[in-house]
């Protein structure tokens, strides 16, 4: 198994934190930067999958207003992170373990589901996007 | 954005492995020293903010102490790290989830709650140090 | 204390991850191989250490074969990572915290349990490996 470069496994990270803390925190069009502008983004928690920048926000916005509206407040717990090689010296494949945890206003904090993420990253000018995100509930 | 140095990222990993690992453990006096000497911690789950390792150390103590005298073993468990350059070369910002986990003898892990941790970091002869940690409950 | 290169503590937050995904998934030889050829495998959540590679093997056919046979998905959540020096260049103590957490088909997740991973790495040819593991419930 070639080994992945330190730079590489590194940029993964800091991705999945800052797409973590941008789509928690309401900035949708920061959240949707993390993925290249055809990135696609698949998961049996919504009807059908999102595909490119305006997509993706208008999801990440949604995902936020409906946060608002039901005064819960959700968080993307990342951990677990694997990067493996990809296909080509210019793509990844990632796998991680998404929490998402709930907590209402003056309530205790709740599990809502454990997901897997499994991701497809390439390499760009602006650094590691995901290119294509499959979420599963079963791997 | 500027892009933060492998080094600096992962000695914030690091760092945040330790302080979780040493205030679980009852190291108080190693946790306090992941601030700076005149390092702040403030946080809404507490009255009001501690500075300085003295005062810090004495947190780390209480924090354990109550563990121990409730029989409930509490766990920081920190995830989802995201590191930020700050205004200097010798400054970071720092975000990361925190989960506090409790099992009390016998009995089955409860989470108490998930705050965000927002650090401002800097670097010193021993290495990177929380300067002023803010805990959020909202973001 | 002396600080572990960038590469080596990176190597072992791969490796935890590569564990997690294997288990997870029902790869047990991959999960094995991620301990030394005579790795152990000290928990007080099994009545007795496991040792050496078949072994180790068995035990993660176990694990998910139990899984199957129950319809709750178990998944090995790791965080909080601490990579430490070893007693030499070729070792390394890293600890870190894992929750177990199980979905039933159809059901809500559900932490069973926190515990802490404390283990005893060294260097191969193949890279990082676990030598000796110890699970504890109380550090």
């Amino acid at each position: 198994m070639s080994e992945v470069p330190v730079e590489d496994v590194l940029a993964v990270h800091q991705l999945y934190g800052r797409q973590s803390h941008a789509i928690d925190s309401g900035q949708a069009a920061r959240w949707a930067a993390t993925f290249t502008p055809d990135g696609e983004f698949v998961s049996p928690s919504y009807p059908e999958p999102e595909a490119g920048t305006a997509a993706l926000t208008a999801f990440a916005e949604r995902f936020h207003a409906g946060c608002v509206e039901s005064g819960e407040r959700l968080r993307h717990v990342v951990s677990t992170v694997e990067v493996r090689s990809g296909q080509s010296e210019d793509t990844l494949r990632a796998l991680a373990y998404l929490q998402i945890v709930g907590t209402p206003e003056g309530g205790a904090p709740r599990l809502h589901r454990l997901t897997v993420l499994d991701d497809e990253l390439v390499r760009t000018a602006e650094g590691w996007r995901v290119r294509r995100r499959t979420v599963h509930r079963e791997p």
